[in-house]
């Protein structure tokens, strides 16, 4: 809250206060809490995990809509929550409008808590999930084949690599967007909420407002890099196994990009009569942003075609790869369906042989395998449940289920004209901003992590 | 094809001829076929169970199609073939407008399509599928205890048993729909498309044409009895662990219909301000068909409030009861997915515990566990990549996948105003009706026993 507070104080703006008092308020709070809660042992137990996980992240939503809330009453609580979420979950759908006259202070907290959300979610996806076996990352579990004393080094080096990384690519991004012609202010807000594959622009036009192939270029090349897991970038400090470790939802992600991109493209030179090369570049960054679940827009792709809204559609579903920042079904899980539906088919037809179930050169166990399978169930659930409690508050049954997908997938922009790539979510009422706000916590927090917070066997002796 | 050849002779309607012409050319072909391919040992595999259950719906789609052609040649060949699966998979959707002024040898027709489709259908729920391991039926596999010679028996005991009750079930209806004051032949018509659970009606205002309450309480509880397991009905005749046997689903059905139907009730009192009695007549009948995968309207329920779109589309994923004519996710699909969540989290919380499923007081096995999970995941990737093609035919979003939603899960009406409960889809270009002709064909077989022809191991050796 610090960094706003001193843009605010450049910019003689007094917002600074808002920024400072939350601060002093927050860090008196924890510092009682962390008081009052010394010398307490730390059991841990999965129960505490997902509680704790929960807890955090629903906290951190709030101590981030603080700022918001003061700095601009006139949007209420509901939507500063909203926008607060959405920056953490690095979901970008924004209840903002007026984004280029806001306080540079308030744009640069709402790229901050994409970055911080960016981070955040890669550490929870490669320390914290597989210890839950939540979401069938246990393919991920680094520590599993190591029980000896040297675990939490490797776990504190690890995290420096990860974060060093991040760090350094925010940095190159935001450089090479400022030499593209981005203000450097720009530059940097758009590089943190680019990595994260959050989608918070300082901008109502999203990156549309620079008119700039080369600006959509380098977004498209950061959302790609931002929606790989992480361990790629820092693979040689890994244990063994993993530096010859090839991950196939890399390639597959990356095909999906390329094919979704060209089919696109195709439809843009076919329909809507555009040059190859514009074709090409819109449809590669519009359509990778929506796969990345980052939600830039460089203009209203809604607009090109029925085709074109089918072919977003299908991608909104995508998402990027397990231990990125990006959100969606996710590609790993997209591989293991695949394996799960082709051994079934297999077994249908010949009933007696043995299927194992690969995921690249490794076995899927019966573990990972519901996992996936839940985590796709309650995906859908959670869709359906969220498009008509939406449709209850009043909402269009195409914006109510646009806004479910684009909340759980943690995307940005849905279809329809309130919500769409053009449109914005303050015009939703208060009770479907609290209903999307939940969705995109538990979409992020990979949905068993809080929803087995509301079954009854948790809360039982 | 003789019973619609006969009314159109009493009518003086020249259709006459289309039918008895197609009779004679149909019958001519299979015999050639039966006596071309007898002698023939008949070697029973999965593989071939596959082809011919595919086989025997895609012919039989082709073989209603030819007299709908050739009697309204304008309509084109692809409108024909989907009126004519629509009918056989029980779906009700239409894309013949002025059905009240259509001869009645035509009506005729399209009812028993429907009627031949709904016990078609649950012939193959009880018999076929089980054996092929397809959609987690195996609960329902009669034969499984009893290996012994006095299989056959049994089995036409049990499809007699099933046609008596359907048969005796469809005239009964048709007697109360007369006696409620429907004209005979539309009360014979309106019956064999209840209890299919299709939905094709004689009027193109569907049963609203009555204005009748009495016609749609009737229609309300034929279309729940249509939507039970059948089993139900047989029950004394069956082995006797069938006979105290519970099935969990029909008590879970009948409280989704009624929950949901009291919440529809409060939106169209609330929000509609009409009166008790008429919104919880209107409620039930057009939410019970929904859920039913029926397909009758009494009126343009999309009119009604934003909230009732939302309770609708829910509703359209539902589906009856597994072994009825209805279509849908299905109830026992619900009741095993909810186990498996439920023991997830249990799992997740205490990772050492043992879980059991149990579907009422059986255990589910992991070959159902899996068959269901498949079955959910190729449900909502049919939706989407039906979706997506739809989308590229020119069809708006909600359009797609609402016409996707209700082809696969064999409901009737999507949303919209093409496709609505007021709309028609012969709207639709010619190559979203092949797709949604295919669509309404997989979903009525379980998809996988369709998809798993297109599987390239189906084809190997």
């Amino acid at each position: 809250m610090l960094l706003p507070a001193l843009v605010d104080v450049i910019d003689s703006n007094r917002d600074w206060i808002v920024f400072v008092g939350s601060a002093v308020v927050i860090a008196a709070i924890c510092t009682l809490i962390a008081v009052a809660t010394r010398g307490e042992p730390f059991r841990p137990s999965p129960r505490l995990g997902f509680l704790l996980v929960t807890v955090i992240w629903s906290t951190g939503s709030l101590i981030g809509t603080i700022p918001i809330y003061f700095a601009l009453p006139q949007l209420g609580f509901a939507a500063a929550l909203f926008e607060s979420v959405s920056g953490l979950t690095t979901t970008g759908a924004t209840t903002i409008s007026g984004l280029d006259a806001l306080p540079r202070g308030l744009l640069l907290w709402r790229s901050l808590l994409s970055f911080l959300g960016g981070i955040g979610i890669i550490g929870m996806a490669l320390l914290i999930f597989p210890s839950l076996r939540v979401g069938g990352m246990a393919l991920f579990h680094l520590e599993s084949s190591d029980r000896s004393g040297k675990l939490l080094p490797r776990v504190s080096q690890l995290s420096a690599g990860i974060v060093g990384v991040y760090v350094s690519l925010t940095l190159l991004c935001a450089i090479l967007y400022h030499v593209c012609g981005m203000p450097l202010f720009d530059a940097v807000n758009h590089a943190m909420s680019t990595l994260a594959t959050g989608g918070f622009s300082t901008h109502d036009e999203s990156l549309g407002f620079y008119q700039s192939d080369a600006i959509l270029m380098v977004a498209t090349v950061f959302m790609i890099l931002g929606a790989l897991p992480f361990v790629l970038y820092i693979r040689l400090f890994l244990p063994r196994r993993f530096q010859r470790w090839r991950d196939p939802q890399i390639g597959l992600f990356l095909v999906i990009c390329l094919v979704l991109t060209l089919v696109l493209a195709a439809t843009r030179i076919v329909i809507n009569n555009v040059s190859i090369k514009e074709a090409l570049i819109s449809s590669a960054f519009n359509l990778v942003s929506v796969i990345t679940t980052t939600g830039f827009v460089s203009e209203d792709f809604t607009l090109w075609s029925n085709a074109a809204i089918g072919i977003f559609f299908f991608a909104m579903f995508i998402g990027g790869c397990a231990g990125s920042t990006a959100g969606g079904i996710k590609v790993n899980r997209i591989i293991i369906l695949y394996a799960l539906v082709r051994a079934n088919f297999r077994r249908v037809l010949r009933p007696h042989s043995v299927q194992r179930l690969k995921y690249g050169h490794d076995d899927i166990s019966l573990e990972t395998l519901q996992s996936v399978t839940i985590f796709i169930f309650l995906f859908f659930l959670s869709l359906l449940v969220g498009t008509t409690a939406l449709s209850i508050c009043g909402l269009d049954l195409l914006t109510a289920f646009s806004a479910s997908l684009t909340a759980v997938g943690n995307v940005g922009p849905g279809f329809g004209q309130l919500i769409g790539p053009a449109g914005n979510f303050s015009f939703l009422p208060a009770p479907a901003l609290w209903i999307l706000s939940f969705m995109m916590l538990i979409g992020r927090l990979e949905l068993v992590t809080v929803l087995v917070l509301l079954s009854p066997s948790f809360w039982r002796d």
